[in-house]
């Protein structure tokens, strides 16, 4: 079979390797389709490989495909299911699986970085990790469960109603997935992007915009919120500014959810969280519950994936696509690879 | 009536002041002991002048007293009765007012800073600010309830339950205070704290000890609990130092308290955050149910107050008991002001 291995130094290559047959709770998965998350660009850009011990490996996680093959043990998956994997190897054992916390495991491996992940033909994992994928989700939308989860998570760790008024500071891939399930959810929604693509692609799917250097998004907030200020806001730039205006968006015990991931240690104004007793809620990949969400949510229609997948490369392009998502200019919100194309 | 006065320039002098009568709903309450507290520090180094509209003021808030005169609509107080003073003077209709919570009130006046405070013979108050003080607490310890309300709010905002394993970084007065609470409601408490004297009265109260520049607190804190991490941590230090060590404490899913107060934007090693899905818990002032809690905890003699009033200086020697406690030095915890003694 085939398989595309992340090599090092930015550099993708389609290599052939065995096939790994299921151990006894194992499956293995007939990968459809399988997207370039921002966590595969950071691997692209050499940024996590303190986490990949053994080079080349197959990254990648954002996947959908059929079972071909069960482990002897597996009682609960049959060849031919439908399915998304949620990459989570726990340890089942420390302070956190313990109390139920196994996606922030003490010990957490994400597979497609810490073990092998989906850019191959087949990719053969624990059955626990896996979910039924509805008949009325395609395999290319089912590549869009993995983020979405992401998402229902983050909007699960913030508490947010129905009614209330939600700020996403940035536009990419997850900003756009977190707005969608807050205004699933029932939160008006404004969305703050400073590319002017990324911004007419956010307005195009029905949302409030504000480019922050055009506009002052504070004032835009509180006139939108009659001087209340924001019940909520997602953080989802990744960027010193972005932390600097979010400080100031929500309403005295509002919230803010950290969604980006932030490399090295950050300013943030904590006096203005502390006037206004404003926590940082924190959150992290997701749950088996934020899947189901995320399953839930694609089968009710509420908004068109295909007008999120930019473009689709063979397996073999690989290195082409993470290019285009590192270019960070164009129409690109998510590009997905055809896993069993293989030129 | 005499008053010690901010004048500015960290200058307090006594002057001689008007008696102010109360109106419908106010109290004229005879003030017996004021503590000094580190807010009154920041008024002392100009750092609060921005938000002292009119020099000079009487400024200070901890304080205990007796009811010497009632308005004419007031039902609930009588003359005579014993009080202490919740400083908080909110608006009643903001976003926070209408959801229940006045303390972080958008256009909160803390009494005491953007209004006169406690530093003189008499204050008059709304009678809102009242709560009765037990008989079996002295008005002397009776000034120790606000700064004690302050840390019960706080460990009430992090949620701790008996049996958890707190952190307190800072072992000032409200570090140590902190530390009382969270041991008060069944924590396992150790305090990590750089100077030598506040280590040792510390130790004194009964706490285990950490001096950070001695031990490695982080090793220290995951031996301690098997290897687990501690369930919560409250950051009281308002350093660098301890914000940079607070965010390796925690297990996955443990809480950050931030109980001090930062006036400069700090750096903050988000991610250590989000790979333990570890929130940021802020906290400020108290609501009535902490001045309760405060209170109740005072009348169960669950430590000694006595052990943490350094000095009384007389109300004409405010500027004298600022000066000690901005040198930090000595064996200091808190300073009181007898607000009846003028010379």
């Amino acid at each position: 079979m085939k398989a595309n291995l992340y090599e090092g130094n930015g550099t993708f290559r389609i290599h052939d390797v065995d096939i790994k047959h299921p151990g006894p709770h194992e499956v293995r998965v007939k990968i459809a389709y399988c997207g370039i998350c921002g966590t595969d660009l950071h691997i692209y850009d050499g940024g996590l490989d303190y986490r990949i011990k053994h080079l080349p490996q197959a990254v990648g996680h954002e996947c959908s495909g059929v079972v071909e093959e069960v482990g002897s043990d597996v009682t609960d998956w049959k060849i031919g299911d439908r399915v998304v994997i949620r990459p989570l190897d726990y340890c089942g054992t420390c302070v956190a699986c313990r109390a139920g916390h196994s996606h922030v495991c003490a010990n957490l491996k994400f597979m497609g970085i810490e073990s092998e992940g989906a850019f191959q033909n087949y990719w053969t994992v624990h059955e626990r990790t896996l979910h039924h994928l509805p008949d009325s989700i395609s395999l290319k939308h089912g590549a869009l469960v993995e983020p979405l989860a992401v998402c229902c998570h983050a909007v699960s760790r913030g508490e947010l109603k129905a009614g209330e008024y939600a700020v996403v500071i940035g536009g990419g891939p997850i900003g756009l997935l977190t707005a969608l399930v807050a205004r699933y959810r029932g939160a008006r929604v404004v969305v703050s992007e400073v590319n002017p693509v990324r911004l007419s692609k956010v307005k195009e799917m029905g949302f409030d915009t504000v480019n922050p250097k055009e506009v002052d998004l504070v004032k835009y907030v509180y006139e939108a919120t009659n001087g209340d200020g924001a019940d909520i806001v997602f953080e989802v730039s990744g960027s010193q500014a972005g932390l600097d205006t979010m400080v100031n968006l929500p309403h005295p015990r509002g919230r803010i959810v950290l969604v980006a991931s932030y490399p090295h240690p950050m300013q943030v104004f904590l006096r203005e969280l502390f006037m206004k007793e404003v926590n940082l809620i924190t959150t992290r990949v997701y749950e088996a519950k934020d899947y189901e969400d995320a399953l839930d949510m694609m089968t009710k229609n509420t908004f068109d994936p295909d007008a999120l997948i930019s473009r689709i490369y063979p397996l073999s392009q690989v290195q082409q696509g993470m290019e285009l998502c590192a270019s960070g200019v164009g129409d690109v919100v998510k590009v997905l690879i055809d896993c069993q194309k293989t030129e």
